[in-house]
């Protein structure tokens, strides 16, 4: 049996914070055929509304830290301003969309990151058992498209920062069970390219074997490394394939048009 | 054939910012039988963060006027920080809790308050055609409990600051179609009570006969007036009755002891 085509796809502050950008991915969002999940970080937001509470921000190892005054900042932010903006946007595309942190429908539980030589504070960390496939395909099953902002929460009570990428990713893997998935992440360039100079040399379709080459090449840069090895393991896992492209050429795809690099085990 | 019971409970600042009482609270609404619905006002949250923000709150005869930061606010503190919040307690009790604003899945779809002589901003009023019982009835059955904060929106977009009583109104009178409704509204009395300075002396059942005495009476004074003629309104369409009662008691409905005051078109 065919299965039904899932399409999760994050954005994140380049999308976020310019609202004609984001005017336009929503609109091409809501023209994408099957069922649909929306995963977003924050944006400069939460970030302006942080420095006007006198907060400071706090990042160990390039990473921030989550106290509990920044927890509320982003539960505020991105549970309240940005997701239910996205949500009533949607709704006005005829897109029945439903705003959720993890919380919600239990539908991501994470563990707060332990202590070692860091204390990240309030941060969830993603495992296998986070996601029940069955509860979001219930959801999706009644027609609603679910829009999940970067928080989720330990089941105890306490609501948790959690990185948006593996959001995304844990999404997809889970979800590869009963859906044929397509994980996009759109970020600020066309896709993986072979001159970082040149956006029109865009790489269309990279497979494990390639991946390997452009590593050894160094055409792939040290930033692009974490995210391309995260799809890889995606992939893996059962996701049909990982795009990484920019959000104002997501209408490609209802076009028929080449959107962005393609990963996936076969070229 | 005999319709499940559904409780909708309308819940206020006096109970949302004591987290003792709110902890208590999600408890004993975690207890009820059938199936429930809570609504949430604001607290003093909302007012903090607007003066830390350097808002000035704007009231036209009593009521506030929704600016479009005040809408930020509102958007941040009701459909993040305290809706999450309670989201998140109550899947510690066990409770499927699921967040939402109007916007989510279309639940609550108002008109912004036509400009007449007040222009009260970013505010929506709900009407006879807001919400759709199926709608919320699917969330229901698919075993997940409604959790609303203040906030609607008008399909076009925009969201709007929306009256939390009216909400829970709107939402027992379109859902009594469906199921056995009972309205609670809880505040910082045990109920309507015959002499205003002891608590002892709860009027625990009220049909519109004895309202229509206390009226005249006085016992009931003013600012009990629309609480109670909108509970009457709400029974006129079909709820079967409305409690008024402090949230500290309503473990008492579990107990089956007497809880607040109760409004019906019979005693």
């Amino acid at each position: 049996m065919e299965m039904t085509s899932l399409h999760i796809i994050k954005i994140g502050g380049n999308v976020i914070d310019n609202s004609e950008n984001l005017h336009h991915f929503l609109q091409d969002f809501t023209s994408l055929d099957g069922y649909k999940i929306l995963v977003h970080g924050g944006g400069k937001v939460a970030t302006q509304l942080s420095e006007t509470l006198g907060l400071e921000a706090r990042l160990v190892e390039g990473r921030r830290v989550t106290d509990i005054e920044t927890l509320r900042v982003v539960t505020m932010v991105y549970g309240g301003l940005i997701n239910k903006n996205i949500v009533a946007q949607l709704q006005r595309f005829g897109n029945n969309a439903i705003g959720l942190t993890g919380a919600d429908g239990n539908f991501i539980r994470t563990k707060k990151r332990p202590v070692k030589t860091i204390d990240y504070g309030f941060v969830g960390d993603i495992d296998e058992k986070s996601i029940n496939p069955e509860n979001i395909s219930r959801l999706l099953e009644t027609g609603f498209t679910p829009v999940f902002c970067a928080i989720t929460h330990d089941g105890e009570g306490q609501l948790l920062n959690t990185n948006a990428d593996t959001i995304a990713s844990a999404l997809a893997v889970s979800l590869a069970k009963l859906y044929d998935t397509t994980l996009i992440y759109c970020f600020e360039k066309a896709g993986v390219l072979h001159d970082i100079n040149d956006e029109e040399s865009i790489i269309r379709e990279i497979d494990p074997a390639l991946y390997h080459e452009l590593k050894q090449q160094q055409i792939i840069h040290s930033g692009m490394l974490p995210k391309l090895d995260n799809a890889f393991t995606a992939i893996g896992c059962g996701v049909k394939s990982v795009v990484i492209g920019r959000s104002d050429d997501l209408g490609n795809i209802k076009q028929q048009k080449p959107f962005g690099t393609r990963l996936s085990n076969h070229i």
